[in-house]
């Protein structure tokens, strides 16, 4: 098992200087300057997480972490527990929405089972494009409305093997990363997350996850509400939160977002629960930031909040929810194309552009 | 030339039928109903388009149309007008922000000459990824400040070149568009048309365009506002507004999204200038509309008003306005995506995924 404070041993925040002579050169490029918009501050970000103003971003991979919640006890879910074993299948045989936005992007596909309850069937992937990890610390976690969901040993445990994909990805040459999960129940769980992490209240921040009706979604928040005081998390320690909510894929995402950090590889958190679990990264480390980036924005309730603590913005707003990793997905091609754009762009000087001041070309000389 | 009334013949609007099959699709796919938001919307008018359960997005296409503008006279640009010829040459080259974004969307590019004032430099294009239309219709529009910008002859030149781009892409197999500009003083230009459009006042749809500073903007509204006094459109009269202002790449793109809607081919209109030009299609055959999709919301204030009477809300938000079809480019990965996990994705009952609700596995078979 991979030491957390080894981990964190090896995270440096992304350098100004960087970003500074990045956008340098994203003035001299023949646009108006700042036309771009946030295309520009990708790039600028790209190109401090790689250290090298030609950034390259050639291999994606997103990597889904499948985990159970033993608060699907409570009821919280319309779906039955055995979605997350059959949904895992379905990736493996390339029909879920994750395989086809996966392949739209040119991204690889790693299915991490993390913590599965149910046997998950068995299927031949040879010749699939994609690959299969197999490390569940437990089958599922325990009913956090009881107790703690994990224990400490199993939190690092699945910290570790998030970090462990990183390092996967890192000696692939892997430059851009994708995080995504499968959970039933996850939404609560990460409602919890959110509660704890920001001091608002379960109503909140509790939302209807995979299409939870009226009745399952009153029991949804008021399961949160008293899970908050039964365990009752200091909004700092996130390892506590992890520890007293699970779930085993959120911890394994976090072990992700910091081997990320950790390699120099840009990584985007996709939804609701992935966002929880960025959160909570960046409260272990906040240098862990600058390697970040937000997908979309879910119509989770909960979502925006845990985007206040990641400190981005969402790159996508198209009223989804699914999670899988499909956000993350979508987003690649933006971060694809504003490297691409600031990589392969002529400045006004080698185009012949006449440009609007004197004084950006004499800068380019 | 194409006769308009002849084009405008044979446009119908896009079948609710056909939408209505494509959701019952959706409904049964591997995900909780409608959790992939606005891509599901996509994909259900991407099946009435092309009128099957499933569409087909592999050959993309931005038609670039370049076009220069006599109300520079009036100094409302702070580039000179020589950069229009100076940026085709750079789309040429393979230099400008949309190539970058052409080839990272996998899309062909092909650049029209519309109507551009100085000689473009010459470029030799052999072996490179880009198309040149040399079919002027004049040397740039005249100055609307003291007259009509064109004929009425000028103006149904310029929407037929744009209709021929639509046949010959359709001729090509080509089933994704995207529309993007290019013409040193549109901005002007397309807020003129804007205001006639909506009878909002100049100052709140006239921006910054490239970067004006504060005495350009000044000039710039003020030059609108005497413009819309001088030529006093109706705001149904689409073709008059286009002939009092307009330019000719204006023209010749609402001729484009009318080819387009004609030869039912997806269109993605690109920004400010581009939505000007869509908002004019639109007025002039509102079933135009179901063809066309807005690729991003522009910084400049008068876009959000453009795309009210597009009737289509942005995919993409990231503060840019550069023009160039840019953010179509972007676009056309998200309608592709839409597409390929509409089309690829597992059913519950294929995938053996337990659903949410009996009733919805019943419909399935």
């Amino acid at each position: 098992m991979h030491d957390l404070s080894n981990i964190l041993g090896q995270i440096t925040p992304i350098e100004q200087n960087w970003m500074e002579r990045a956008k340098e050169r994203q003035d001299r490029l023949t646009k108006p300057p700042q036309s771009l918009g946030k295309l520009e501050e990708i790039a600028c970000r790209l190109a401090a997480i790689q250290q090298t103003l030609r950034p390259v971003v050639d291999r994606k991979r997103i990597v889904i972490f499948a985990g159970d919640h033993g608060i699907t006890e409570e009821g919280v879910s319309p779906y039955p527990v055995e979605v997350t074993a059959q949904m895992v299948a379905n990736f493996l045989n390339g029909g879920a929405a994750i395989n086809a936005l996966a392949r739209t992007a040119g991204a690889e596909l790693v299915i991490v089972d993390a913590g599965v309850k149910a046997a998950i069937p068995p299927i031949d992937i040879s010749g699939k494009a994609v690959r299969f990890v197999q490390k569940p610390v437990r089958q599922g976690t325990r009913n956090f409305a009881r107790g703690p969901a994990l224990t400490r040993e199993e939190t690092l445990s699945a910290i570790s093997l998030g970090y462990e994909m990183a390092i996967d990805a890192k000696n692939a040459g892997v430059n851009l990363l994708g995080a995504g999960e499968m959970g039933i129940g996850n939404t609560t769980t990460a409602s919890a997350i959110t509660a704890a992490l920001t001091g608002l209240p379960a109503a909140s921040v509790t939302g209807r996850g995979t299409g939870a009706d009226d009745e399952i979604l009153s029991r949804k928040r008021q399961v949160v509400d008293e899970a908050l005081r039964l365990h009752n998390c200091a909004p700092g320690d996130a390892l506590g939160i992890l520890q007293a909510f699970g779930g085993l894929e959120l911890a394994a995402m976090a072990g992700l977002y910091l081997g990320a950090a950790a390699t120099r590889i840009a990584i985007i958190c996709d939804g609701f629960i992935a966002s929880a679990s960025a959160a909570l990264a960046v409260r272990i480390c906040p240098a862990c930031s600058g390697y970040l980036f937000a997908g979309h924005l879910s119509t989770e309730p909960g979502h925006a909040p845990l985007l206040a603590i990641v400190q981005h913005e969402p790159l996508l707003n198209l009223n989804m929810r699914l999670g899988e990793g499909t956000g993350a997905a979508l987003a690649m091609n933006i971060v694809d194309a504003a490297v691409r754009a600031f990589v392969e762009m002529a400045t006004f000087d080698s185009a012949g552009v006449s440009d609007k001041q004197e004084l950006t070309q004499e800068v380019d000389r």
